[in-house]
């Protein structure tokens, strides 16, 4: 697989400088726009130039469905999964509604769901589901880095069009996959690290704890790298998120990652290349209980805490529009030579 | 002074539970949007009506001087408030970019600039500045209570016209009248209520710390209500921004409120009509010192917090713009009826 793609350096003191200076230049006391000018900072420093435009916005929407729902982990039936990206690609969905709004093109990504790809979504199907890892690897290890590969192709193809990319993902069953996946990567409690998802009342939180816990030493021994833990537990939009994470950084694409299971791909992709992080934003910290503790292994500052948990990108949406604010006002607001 | 204002009954269960039924039959999990439902219900409840529209958006910033300044307790110069104000007038300052972004109107109010009001501000000017609340109070009753009228009055016209306001400021200085009339409407410690304003480094936090000492001594007896503080330590541009809260809550036109001196209003006209609160939204907890101590003893939940701390309207004019999402999902996402 090839994970060893080549990122840039986005580090760039003099750049920096550059960008601060004009910050500081603006009609404004030095520092006042907060995170604002600390995001279009970053944005500059990974486009790589000083005044970069921001005018084409995009979010991806990565779906596939999840054998563990057998094990009754979720408060909806897997079906729903299907529903849903029917009702992104009729535009009734949240995501489509946010997007509207702040002038974002969506792109409904198939990864994996359990029917027939739908006219109008992009067909990176690896399977129809993963397999169920309370008894067996969710995939294998050529499908998982199939469909890291898939992600990468898509990204690479997104920074030709795009200058931001938003990532959010449906799946029923798949913060099941995203606290195994932080368990079995940062070590953290399975009790810690499972939380309601779309609705589990506590009895079912206690199962999908069980679940959870029997499925990490079941799979001990294949998780032991990234890529056999995203195999072992993962599920398909979350290794293809994992791959776009990667192409895009290796594109200087921004990506601005939406909630719980977008940032479980993060985690896979920074032990994969520590270095492609700096090209990630990440837009919330949500309600789903672990999300914390997550952005805190991933040394992460959310922008937004609105006590969100739906996915499908609808926080990234957001964050979207937060960098593009901070953008027009670096290249829009007055300097202070302008005043006079 | 028309204080007494007629503020309509924001509670009313039958028309929220029709509200949150609709929520409930979104294509999401009950709930998974989180903050974005609870301001699109108070939305509602604001406007009194189950489907309420929400295109016109306005933005009102609120100048004035401060004597005060004289006591070397700003960052910069008094002079920067009427530059600023042409600024505005320019369309170059941050809150013109933002709510250019946002498609929010933005009206310029001078309620008492030092320097002729500019053409393109609406004339709500009370005195050239008000006078040094270190040797005499800031102004007198009766401006006080004019300067309220005046927001009063404003307030009214713009529900005419418009569906939301968010309201900011302009005034080297007010952070010294936001914090002392903290202190002296709460009972906060001077040491505690002082931050740094636009830049001030620690000597001038220090100096400023016992301008307001020595202010809150001086003017104890006038000070023993909320109009008397006002007078004795306020500001111009804060004294017609409490208006334009009460005035706002009695035609059920929801307002924003931005940060550290919006926020001083909305204690004062809280004081005075504690039931129009109901009306308002709290942008963001700013990065200036005391306003998250002052967020709590208003109770309330600010919906960002990105370490800004400009002022103009500036986080107000995110704030609107998270409420017009909310808005847009609760009427255009699809229901699950409409999904079969």
């Amino acid at each position: 697989v090839k994970t060893q793609l080549d990122i840039p350096a986005f580090d760039n003191p003099v750049l920096e400088a550059e960008v601060r200076a004009r910050w500081d230049n603006l009609t404004k006391p030095p520092g006042s726009l907060g995170l604002l000018e600390d995001l279009g900072t970053r944005f500059a420093l990974i486009r790589g130039e000083a005044m970069p435009p921001l005018d084409s916005k995009a979010m991806y929407v990565f779906c596939g469905d999840h054998g563990v729902t057998k094990e009754g982990v979720s408060a909806f039936p897997s079906e729903v999964t299907a529903h849903m990206v029917r009702n992104f690609l009729r535009g009734g969905a949240a995501i489509n509604v946010l997007c509207r709004n702040y002038g974002i093109e969506t792109t409904i990504v198939d990864c994996g769901v359990d029917a027939p790809c739908e006219t109008g979504a992009v067909d990176c199907k690896i399977a129809h589901g993963t397999a169920n890892f309370a008894v067996e690897p969710a995939m294998t290890r050529n499908q998982a880095e199939g469909a890291i590969e898939n992600g990468i192709a898509l990204a690479r193809a997104a920074a030709e069009k795009y200058q931001i990319a938003g990532i959010g993902e449906m799946g029923i069953g798949n913060t099941t996959s995203a606290s195994a996946l932080l368990c079995t990567l940062c070590g953290v409690a399975p009790a810690q690290a499972t939380g309601r998802g779309a609705g589990l009342d506590d009895a079912g939180v206690i199962r999908k704890t069980r679940v959870i816990e029997a499925a990490l030493a079941r799979h001990a021994a294949c998780a032991e790298d990234a890529i056999g833990a995203l195999a072992a537990l993962g599920g398909f939009e979350i290794a293809t998120m994992t791959g776009f994470l990667l192409g895009a950084a290796s594109a200087r694409l921004p990506v601005v990652i939406d909630g719980f299971i977008a940032s479980s791909a993060a985690l896979i992709a920074r032990d994969l290349s520590p270095h492609a992080a700096q090209a990630w934003f990440f837009a919330h910290c949500s309600a789903e209980k672990a999300h914390r503790a997550m952005l805190a292994q991933l040394g992460a500052r959310p922008m937004l805490e609105l006590d969100m948990r739906l996915g499908e990108g609808s926080a990234a949406a957001i964050g979207i529009s937060l960098i593009e604010s901070a953008m027009k006002l670096y290249r829009e607001m007055a300097t202070f030579q302008d005043l006079h």
